[in-house]
């Protein structure tokens, strides 16, 4: 009998501190040994000239949520998204359980367990959403959730369904800070994004590009400093993700600096679209494909986020991926969405881009190294999320969730090439150095060179720790 | 018959930019010549060794402001409260005409004026209080207002009966914008407020201290990002007003730096009281006597406050004189103010103090020099409140309003020498150097040595022009 | 007997903080009285719809100082000079007293004066400027001087003949201290430019163009940085001339903020001149004719001064004047100049321009307010220089120096138009709005229409007072 | 045979981004393999309940280095020095080859190591020191001494025997430049330390507590902005070492966010002695123990310091270790340093106490991960220095140099417990909790609770590789 199930043989190994040559030695799904000469295996991968590094871990990625009744839906569910994941280089993903105002949150966790279990090709956790901050979800049913391993949360500062108040979202942090959850915050301003949107709309100023100018900066800033406030009131870490630009980016790090323990998040969207992507003044243009929120910025921001990432403002990298059709009955410019950027589903999908679009600017570009990439990708998420030492690293004890990466590998994102469900990428296009040639979850190849060998089924669900960031 | 009604002469006379040897000539209540040997006059009074300076002005003063019925209601009308200006050196006071919710601004500005027809001792004017912003408000009413001389007005970002929820704050900038009026803006978060009050009354916390402790500068911080960040949004001058301390002057200078247009305004409770006045954690304590909203802070707020008003944070010093009792069965701790500082009223009297208390900390330490005491006190409020050039210098063709000083005079401030309505004085004891010891109005004496001798009635209503500082 | 030698009627007056509408009643050149219907007069002048303003005070300026032998000369001394300062608005001049290496100082201010005397079209000071700090020169002359009214004296980081290392500015930083001096400082780093020079010479890049290069912002803030450590470390205020850029501004304004007692001048050549303005690849081009130390920047820096002015980080506006023929034998291109930007001389025209392009760019767009020009342009440079309040506003005692300013003419600036004796003006082309159409030099129209209607020698020398910015 | 010479086995593993539980597999002196059920060895060390680390790396020492004839020399050579770094969990150290005015580098290398070689415990490179930067120095000397391996060098901004002019700087930085060495600077300024020690000389104040006056932070401020700015110019990145204060480490913040290429050390007498250590005006006193420059600041610079370390302006933390004896003909105080604190040799012994106290101040109060310790104490001197990947991390391949950590283990620190050749310790008596049990180099055992296990002459030259922090 072999000493191990699997070998990874002569390729460089790659942690958020290291870069070392190694083999690996898998047995159970699990890393047992690195080193030389470690004995025998059942089936030996050849890595020679490739980088092998910890999956990714998507910390930010909506699958499965189901929209308003009458308006597109989320065209990604476990097992699109999971396949679209892997094809990717992401091995993990923590997508989100949104309680629907009137609902409790244990039924809603019930729900989404219902829509991913057996769907999934890697594993996944839950963050909840709370939109509904009543006596009996604060008091009760979120403590109780966090206790069984549902152990962050995001709440909205904007969006008519999901808003909360400040009233509710002190309530809210202060729960966090009692159970020791990791609250994330959408930082945009709801009044003012409101109050731009109706301006633009008696202008006739309605076109998808509109949506940028609808929620500048400015209304970013505003709701991040908002956030900050709050959490240095009460004295609870918070993690503001999706951070588009300078302004907001400014604002962490100034409450960084003051001590106060704010963290950050930014995604490919940031430093790889514009504004300008959203081009187009007439209702059939393509704007609408880049349409998300908070929306892509310019230039000047996309240095700024690069500023941020290499002066630890970020912790994490993420795709926000939250896919729609383009085309079609269920397009993003269907229905209402023809009258007014308003009604445009706001969401890109991302996840199978994320790390190569991250790499090839990054580590190509000679922006951070090798090691940063995989903190920003993977590491930071394990540590935020309460998923590590099961995930996020190359050593002993760690899943072997691992990816075999060519950094030489030249490719251009295209639609043809994508794994998920949706009809379009908006990097179509973008020319890439550096490509996931091989996706192992738990020692099984699930995907090798974009095909994917993995089974529905694979990815099981993740009991979270305490995030190591939350004292 | 003689040149002029009356020279002033050998003063130094005092001006925002300008320190003179000169004789003033008055006429009709206006300067008419400044020099020497200008002529004759009915009457001379000789202001040798004294400063000859702009009479204050005090644009932040509450009078005559009903308080709801059954709780402590404001003891200065326009009677007492002018009178204790004039016995401080301050010639020009504005007040606010609040609007209660549901009622008309037209209505509350007749109000407003039958409460002062005929009772003060020096000019006036109104700034409104938004407290309701309907339609009719802002399409008719208040351009209307601000077309008859009512050019600035006050909104709230906390108090149960004013708050104005971002929305409406967003509708109010817009309609000061297209009417050329200036907002003041209270900036203090109402939901973190009463987040934090409800906190401390379920832990007992209740003593007039914890009015303090209740609303921290961060509070006050975030709120003056938030105005910040509406009136950048829709490019509109705002006046952040009472800025207590550190955290809010670094908002607005750092705005400033931007090129947005924000102006800020101190009291002198920043300069000459701390959170510790209010200390005494028993009910009978005295530290209502300097509740007030934002509470009075340390000393490195008043530090930062001198550092704000030496570089250019700081238009306008005023007093927010609001004066209650603090004896008796309308006395700020009576009713429901025994349970809680959640119900004592907020404010001070101060309107007599502020020159005094301003001169011997700014003037006399030599943090400022006299010609910005005088812009500081008197020129920059005319300016930024449209009463300029008839209000606020020392120059041929400006009314009268001048006050003599005596740099050297050292006195003790007690609430024996007090000329208001309450019952006793927060800067009790506190000694200073430099006094007024005339004041005169419109080229009346109304003031010599602490004894009244102008009439009830000599003030006039004034209707302003066009704050210098909005475009 | 009339009451008064002249009357300036009707105008708009102008102080560096009130704007008000009186007549000026001048006698023996200082201005008695202002107001309205104030006596009659041997003279009238109508200043209807002018604005009536102090002269301005250029307290940089260079004149009648001599090159090394072999080099081109300075061509303004005191006759040319003055005239273009009165032809442009401007009614006293500080230039400087050059302390040759070796010479002493008592030595060097008689030189001075002997090339003054008699020559000047209007008031005049002097700046020392030492060279070599010797222990006879800090113990006795310079206390000496300053007793008798030299009350500044400038200091370069830079230059083969001037340059003082950081021991010797560290003296002379502490001996202004003890004599209540007021330093002021050419802050440019010796070194850095030497070797950047070298540099540049060695790869060929010679042309005038590169004399920019060799000395980028970064010098600049480096030098500014340390002139500022020097003074804190000693507590001794200093006043930064001639600040070109956005990181010396910060600089200053970073020390400000702070509380150290640092000033800043800028002027003329950096809100109107760009690098590009140097451009010119050939030996031939017309380059040479912008160079000055520190050199015009850019768009951006342009911006920056502008937000210092605002901002209250400068206190003076300057020209800096500094005037060489550009044709002919003692050209800017001649000798050695040839070879290498090196050699250039350093200095631009611009006391007679200074107001103007001042006012255009900065009140007529808006961007000060016309007492702020006032203030910027001569209060405050007769305050910080110690000639307050004999010079620098309009009021009773006061000289009358003062200007007729028009503020709808329309003009461009031309050599032709100029009255130094420079071949040319940096401005050349230059469109302005606002004109001054005669000045009085205490009391007697010195230029009226851009015609000198004074005399040479009615300019006499000023002994200042010390600076009301040195404690 | 035994698989592996050794294995350590049930410890907690921790490297600079992963903490894990694994054995460590060792063959000839390196790391071969981690993982569990690893094989036989020859020897096992039982690590339970021990953390299990890479080695520290010091990467600041002064060993051996002469001083002035007639002045007390360094008491550690490599034989006390290198066993009191293994005491203290240190091994490998970068001591200094200092450059004798006059003298050529090669000879001064050949000079340090026959001082070297066969006397160290533990591995160890060396950093040049330029004193005498002539054409022949940086043409040809220094460019081969760093293909050699020699790949940094250190310059002063201050020291009468060693300080370089600005001049120097810019030929030396730009010679880093072109052969890819990376410059440490020691940033104080030169001139403001003569100045300000000749005036305290004067005033008589001569006791070891006037060495902290006589440089304050300001002047160390302004030479660390000195030296940005010098290496901005020319685009050249630099380590300010030894980094003392809240001054200095904000300039280095600042630059690092404007994108300039600045990295910073800070030291263990930083967080954990103050100014008031020196105290003691009489010449007897023991102020001078604590001698050293910069010297230990204050309070809030220990704060600034860990600002520094958590926010990532600091990527090193050394010890300068620089010993001299207290007592006896040698010791600090005799000689000359009886007259003046001018002439106290400057220097701590510090190398034992590093890990410790950074542990325990820095672990063991919250203020960093035990990840970030490994950083700082340990991977990035490799990777800043060019050791790494084969020193300062646990994985295979890489050198076997490992200690072993007691977390809870409390000790004090006396100078009874120390390994160094120095008299006293200036940490006597500080308490700390955390502590090196073991300490492995290359696989072998050098110091077993603090007793001595390995061999003088086990420590071997590195050759280093370029820093990875140079391009």
């Amino acid at each position: 009998m072999a000493d191990f199930d699997l070998l990874i043989r002569g390729g460089t190994c790659v942690t958020a501190a290291d870069t070392f040559s190694s083999d690996i030695a898998i047995k159970d799904g699990v890393i047992v040994a690195t080193g030389k000469d470690l004995g025998s295996a059942d089936k030996e991968i050849d890595a020679s000239g490739l980088l092998v590094m910890p999956g990714g871990i998507d910390s930010h990625v909506h699958l499965a949520q189901p929209s308003a009744p009458g308006t597109p839906q989320m065209v990604d569910g476990f097992e699109t998204g999971t396949r679209s994941a892997i094809a990717g280089g992401t091995t993990t993903v923590i997508p989100f359980a949104q309680q629907p105002r009137g609902a409790g949150l244990r039924e809603t966790v019930e729900d989404y367990h219902s829509r991913a279990r057996g769907q999934a090709y890697c594993d996944y956790g839950f963050h909840l959403i709370i939109t509904d901050p009543t006596a009996q979800v604060l008091g009760q049913e979120l403590p109780a959730l966090v206790a069984d391993g549902y152990t962050s949360f995001k709440v909205f500062m904007t969006y008519d369904d999901m808003v909360l108040n400040d009233r509710e979202l002190l309530e809210v942090f202060d729960c966090a800070k009692d159970c020791k959850a990791l609250v994330m915050v959408h930082a945009e301003g709801y009044d003012a994004i409101r109050y731009m949107t109706e301006k633009l709309e008696r202008e006739g100023k309605t076109a998808p590009y509109y949506h940028g100018v609808s929620r500048p900066q400015i209304v970013e800033r505003e709701a991040a400093h908002r956030a900050i406030s709050h959490a240095q009131l009460l004295d609870v870490p918070i993690m503001i993700v999706h951070v588009s630009g300078r302004e907001a980016m400014e604002q962490i790090r100034w409450a960084q600096q003051k001590g106060i323990k704010i963290y950050g998040e930014t995604c490919t969207q940031y430093i790889a679209l514009t504004q300008d992507d959203m081009k187009g003044f007439n209702m059939d243009d393509s704007g609408s494909k880049y349409v998300c929120s908070p929306p892509p910025r310019d230039h000047d921001s996309w240095d700024a986020i690069w500023e941020g990432i290499r002066g630890g403002v970020f912790q994490t990298f993420s795709s926000d991926h939250c896919p729609f059709f383009y085309e079609g009955p269920q397009g993003k410019m269907t229905g209402k969405a023809k009258t007014s950027f308003r009604w445009v589903p706001n969401g890109l999908p991302g996840v199978e881009n994320r790390m190569q679009i991250f790499y090839s600017e990054g580590v190509g570009k000679g922006r951070i190294t090798l090691n940063e990439f995989v903190a920003l990708t993977s590491t930071n998420h394990a540590k935020m999320y309460g998923l590590y030492p099961k995930k996020g690293s190359i050593a002993p004890g760690f899943d072997a969730d691992i990816i075999l990466w060519d950094p030489n590998r030249e490719e251009t994102i295209t639609q043809a090439g994508m794994h998920h469900a949706a009809d379009y990428t908006p990097y179509e296009g973008h020319k890439v150095k550096g490509w996931p040639v091989m996706t192992l979850v738990r020692g099984k190849v699930a995907c090798e060179e974009g095909k994917i060998t993995g089974s529905v089924g694979d990815g099981q669900f993740l009991k979270r720790d305490y995030s190591a960031f939350v004292d």
